[in-house]
């Protein structure tokens, strides 16, 4: 049975490949080649019929995923169908369901049902979920416990699978002789390093990591290599745990790409500004130019409560500099379960810092930047709100302060520069 | 009489310099030597006592403006005074007061005696309200009174100026032969183009720049030269204008300098995240690395609502890449006039901005990092508090979802990867 590459290769082409290469105005032959040597992947897995599937990668806008999921404390399907559908209004590219509830299966199949856009998964979490059920214990599933979740979740139709199969007893013991401040900050990632040394076995996903690209390969799943030993903190970034895990990265994506199953790498975290770009250009030569898809990162560990904004700047330096995929970082990281405001926050903040990358990569400005500037300029409202990332807070901000002037606002009433300008016919 | 320069040069040193020197742990002989030499300001009226006088310039931390004041629509000085405590809670080093309601002399005086940090006005603001009010056009501002203006507010103890100085016969001539789509948005940009033009005469700014220097000399006010032709949009960034004004910027810093007054520099506005560090480098080299105060930069257009974000991206990198000042742009930028939820706001991701930049120039982890770092690893929620920008959002965020596991937080409970982690003594 052929995989997307396979089909890619022998001239066989889905449409909505077609439709992506015109809405990205790039080249269909561009894509396929890319996807093909994998520097670009197509989210979609081939059970899924989705109105949005979207491709990653090189030369290609950034794309925004938003991660939504019940926790143990907070397990409402409502809520996080809610969190959806703000995510989508606001542009996220992608939805993740990382749900660790009990009733995650129920909460994933809602999901599915509401998502018009790849939807990834992190089965570990599964795995960890139904053996703390059976067996009183999240780290005592079996190897084909696990691997059965892996087809289940890809015959429902998962896009993408986060797969955390670089921790493995190599790189836990760069780990354990290191002075991290904070081991490991990946849920997967902990859940794996507990399995490890509980069953004092190696990681199911490296060893068997054939296993994993059969699954994937046979639904056209993409596999998103987890970065179990990101740093939780600025002291911990770039460290030689964090390079031991990318150079097993490496490996697996060599692997993967012999197997011809689609993959990209996972990336920080907390990094200081001054090693977001040395972050970007590791991951493109170690991974060979796989699609790198960035969690954060965070430029300083003080910001709980606004890491929306830490994220922004990490995520706009790093896109800039050839990351293709940005993880929304929520005001409420570091705090608790975010709610659907969070939500909104987080992935506006991204919009921000993509649109910010997009223009810096492409040295060209969009229509909709030139367009709102030109109704600034004139002050007119009406258009300029309709070009906005967020027309609801620009109308509410319009509206709790009427300027006395209508055409101006009530920062600078009748000395609106622009209107002043306007009076001494200084550009006609 | 002596300025500042002139004392320093024969070693008489102000105490407050000593302080400033070991708060910033900088040696006191390269602070005196940058401020001669014109690379560092300390912003300090003569006249004025103030607790915290600050200096701004090369190899120091960044420092944070916040603008307040009232506006022709919103005159309340209660509003003000509360804008300026959130403002100096949250971080800000110095003050301006941008008031251009009919009280503002009233608003000024309020905002000098509750402000222990420097305080910075743009004087032309008064002359216009001034003739508005006497001639019925603010434009008719007659140049004594415009100086007379200066001469008073020196007096009663303002720090800074903003003096819009480069807005010429020259440089209107190169904007008005340009395709700007937004030709000034500078307010005391605007009013004295419109001066020009009215008046048919020259900048009495520009004109007469010795006798701004004479009265900035008298009372050790430092300079800061508007850009009244700073891009108020991508498409107008780094254009022919602003540089034309970067140009005669230039000159002023040379003057200035000659006459041993302090200058810095103001700088944009909006600006393509590829165009930041450009500008940084033009603005050091053509003004002799004058301290560069940036208004900004705003990395996108269509932010609106959530400029504060896009301004700390364009400014987390361009004070990394040597700016010094950072001008805080609230989220009702465009919009309205700030409140004060707006102003704290702004004032928070102007302090993670510079927070970042900081780590970058100096290629450091902070203690306050590292150790909320430290306390996010053990999972001591108090002690992260007290690390944090703002506690009392943190403390709301905790409350606001309570995990059943009281060590954790609501997003992963039970499976907090750092309590996994503890529980398989990974890293003793």
């Amino acid at each position: 049975m052929k995989g997307l590459i396979e089909r890619l290769e022998s001239g066989k082409i889905p449409p909505s490949l077609r439709k992506i290469s015109k809405l990205e105005n790039i080249p269909l032959d561009f894509i396929v080649k890319n996807i093909i040597e994998g520097r670009i992947v197509f989210l979609k897995n081939k059970l899924r019929d989705i109105s949005n599937p979207c491709c990653i990668g090189k030369c290609l806008k950034p794309k925004i995923n938003v991660n939504i999921g019940t926790s143990t404390d907070e397990t409402s399907v409502k809520d996080e169908i809610e969190k959806l559908k703000v995510a989508l209004k606001y542009g996220a590219d992608t939805i993740m369901d990382l749900s660790i509830s009990k009733n995650l299966k129920y909460v994933r199949k809602k999901i599915l049902e509401n998502c018009p856009v790849p939807l990834g998964t992190v089965p570990v979490y599964e795995a960890a979920i139904y053996a703390q059920h059976r067996y009183r214990d999240f780290s005592k599933f079996k190897e084909e416990e696990l691997f059965s979740i892996l087809e289940e979740q890809a015959k429902e139709g998962v896009d993408f699978f986060t797969i955390h199969a670089c921790i493995n007893k190599k790189s836990l013991k760069v780990l354990e002789s290191s002075n991290r401040i904070m081991p490991i900050v990946s849920r997967g990632g902990a859940i794996l390093a507990k399995w490890i040394k509980e069953n004092d076995k190696e990681n199911p996903f490296y060893k068997h990591f054939d296993w994993v690209l059969d699954i994937c390969k046979k639904y056209d799943i993409t596999i998103s290599i987890g970065d179990s030993l990101r740093p939780g903190c600025l002291k911990d970034a770039t460290d030689a745990p964090q390079i031991q895990e990318l150079l097993i990265a490496g490996e697996l994506v060599k692997k993967a790409r012999k197997r011809k199953v689609q993959v990209m790498v996972e990336g920080p975290g907390h990094v200081p500004l001054h090693q977001v770009e040395t972050n970007v250009i590791l991951e493109k030569r170690i991974c060979d130019e796989a699609p790198f898809y960035i969690l954060g990162p965070l430029v300083l560990d003080i910001g709980c409560g606004y890491d929306h904004i830490g994220s922004a700047i990490g995520g706009a330096l790093a896109l800039w500099k050839g990351a293709d995929f940005f993880c929304v970082v929520t005001p409420a990281e570091h705090l608790r379960h975010p709610t659907s405001q969070d939500i909104k926050e987080g992935t506006i903040a991204a919009k921000i810092a993509s649109h910010a990358a997009h223009i810096a990569r492409m040295n060209l400005i969009p229509p909709e930047d030139i367009e709102i500037s030109r109704a600034r300029s004139r002050r007119d409202w009406n258009l300029q709100e309709k070009f906005c990332i967020d027309k609801d807070k620009f109308k509410k901000y319009r509206k709790a302060s009427t300027p006395s002037e209508i055409d101006v606002c009530t920062m600078c009433g009748k000395y609106c520069s622009l209107k002043i300008v306007d009076s001494c016919n200084i550009i006609k």
